[in-house]
């Protein structure tokens, strides 16, 4: 792109939701990271926004059956789906975000379309499908978003263990996506979308489309996205208390580590969080037993800016492939 | 209430929303906020808890057709009544919410009965009735809700009135009410409800409902409720923001100005906001041209607590009556 000036070193990350990934699912995820976080880089290495950026990373994850959010949503109650999805841009902390919608097969696109074209910031259900359908965005029926995984998910789930495990420990799927992403303009934004949780009521709005909850992003702080014990992110507004950790000073891996560490002790849930802020620095914290996560670029990586993509799916095993 | 230790001196304030209240409706405003205030106290003066005397007060603000919250909603494009309530308790931070709810003749009491019932912390819809059918709480046919004041409003509604003026001065009907509360064990709580904006997209989601923009509530900060330009509100997490700034060392007062401030200076909307913590410190702050607000009890009344109620909707203005 000629005439356009490149301040910044772009950074995209991504997550593909905190909770206790089982083994058998681990190559699946952290591939469907990896490869979001490259469709996301490919976008800001080109010069484009971080906002395009963290819409095409998280249009990815939800295209990929592995993930809780668009394709391979988890069922509801009624053996439905339901998702919700939320974009937010740091410059002008402009917001889309849409609950509980069904058919469209990109959620993250429709919160796109509601932050560039209503008026308003937050629509529900058949108000985000009629802004979808006005701008042909794609749709699908009920079978595409549901996979052999989720269907034995609500077959075996149960109350209690739902009940009681479940809000402490994150051990069923709960695998919301997300992305933040800094652009070479020094902008930044963040996306998050999900399928919400195996057994919900119909009508239980995650917080995943809740701006400071699910997400947030501010180029004055940071820009966010979490996952997690959505009920626990809520009480808290997460992705809000880390931008107010990061605005009191703190870099984003503190504020993040130090936001989530606030969340166990104050109302007992546990989940995970990734952040950027302007200056490239990058936060990637999880309280659960594991998190999906990938990342290309931020001002850890010396000299080797956009070299390589890293992602795993726990504190210890850090994967590295060139890009 | 014998063999209960009561440790601190009750507080409420409530609101009656944020804008530009015509002249004509001022007298109607006060003294619907101050009758508010006075039900909702005789709650915490019995020793009553703080998310009981909100609901309260709340509740009073929503039968009383002079504001845009239960009976008086403003009515959307279609002509109907969609309604948004919230209430949080800063012991636990637990919350209720919901939003697009119709029928529900008091949204308050629902978003309470999703707090104490519920699993889930918010609520769409047709989700919100049927957990408030299930508790026999009150339903009324859509001609209750509607007055003569509103179908005006609709009639005279101009767009681009609306859309620009509505979104920095608060022009239109916005009159979101609230309350917030200290009781006399040291515990918070507040509750906010609205029947959205005039002419609103049907589905639109209002930032009364949500978490962190409508209200938030804290023991270890505060317990606000917000008022005004709701996609503004929800941009800046104007009541977390508020909880931010208190938790970083503000007293009440001067957080909720100065997060009206930086909202308005961030996103360009125009608001108010009222807060107490558990010291009884109160903060009652507008940008708007008019608040109506009433408040009972509170650290700067000296000797007399709980002897006066104070309200008005300016900043000039206060009147002040025995209880």
């Amino acid at each position: 792109m000629n005439g356009v000036v490149k301040t910044h070193q772009p950074v995209i990350v991504v997550h593909g939701g905190a909770w206790k990934i089982p083994d058998h699912m681990i190559t699946d995820s952290e591939q469907g990271a990896k490869l979001a976080a490259l469709e996301g880089y490919k976008v800001l290495k080109s010069g484009g926004s971080c906002i395009d950026a963290v819409v095409k990373a998280v249009s990815s994850l939800e295209d990929n059956p592995a993930f809780d959010a668009g394709r391979g949503s988890v069922l509801n109650e009624a053996g439905g789906v339901e998702m919700h999805a939320l974009v937010m841009r740091g410059d002008t902390c402009d917001v889309g975000g849409v609950l509980c919608i069904q058919h469209a097969r990109n959620p993250v696109q429709v919160a796109r379309i509601i932050l560039d074209e209503s008026p308003h910031c937050l629509l529900a259900g058949e108000a985000g499908l009629k802004m979808a359908r006005k701008h042909n965005l794609p749709e699908e029926n009920i079978d595409y978003f549901i996979t052999d995984h989720v269907k034995e998910e609500l077959k075996n789930f149960d109350k209690y263990t739902q009940a009681v495990d479940g809000l402490f420990n994150t051990n069923t799927g709960h695998d919301t996506v997300g992305a933040v992403a800094l652009d070479c303009h020094g902008n930044l934004a963040c996306a998050t979308s999900t399928g919400g949780i195996t057994a919900q009521q119909v009508g239980r709005v995650s917080d995943s489309p809740i701006v400071g909850s699910g997400g947030y992003a501010d180029n004055e702080s940071v820009a966010v996205s979490t996952t997690g014990h959505g009920e626990s992110i809520m009480k808290v507004n997460l992705a809000k208390t880390i931008a107010c950790y990061v605005e009191a000073g703190l870099a984003p891996k503190e504020a993040t580590a130090k936001a989530l560490k606030k969340m166990n002790s104050r109302v007992g849930g546990s989940g995970g969080a990734i952040s950027v802020d302007t200056r490239g620095r990058v936060g990637v914290h999880f309280t659960t037993e594991r998190m999906t996560w990938a990342k290309i670029g931020g001002s850890d990586v010396n000299g080797v800016v956009g070299k390589f993509v890293e992602f795993g799916c726990d504190a210890t095993n850090v994967k590295k492939e060139s890009v």
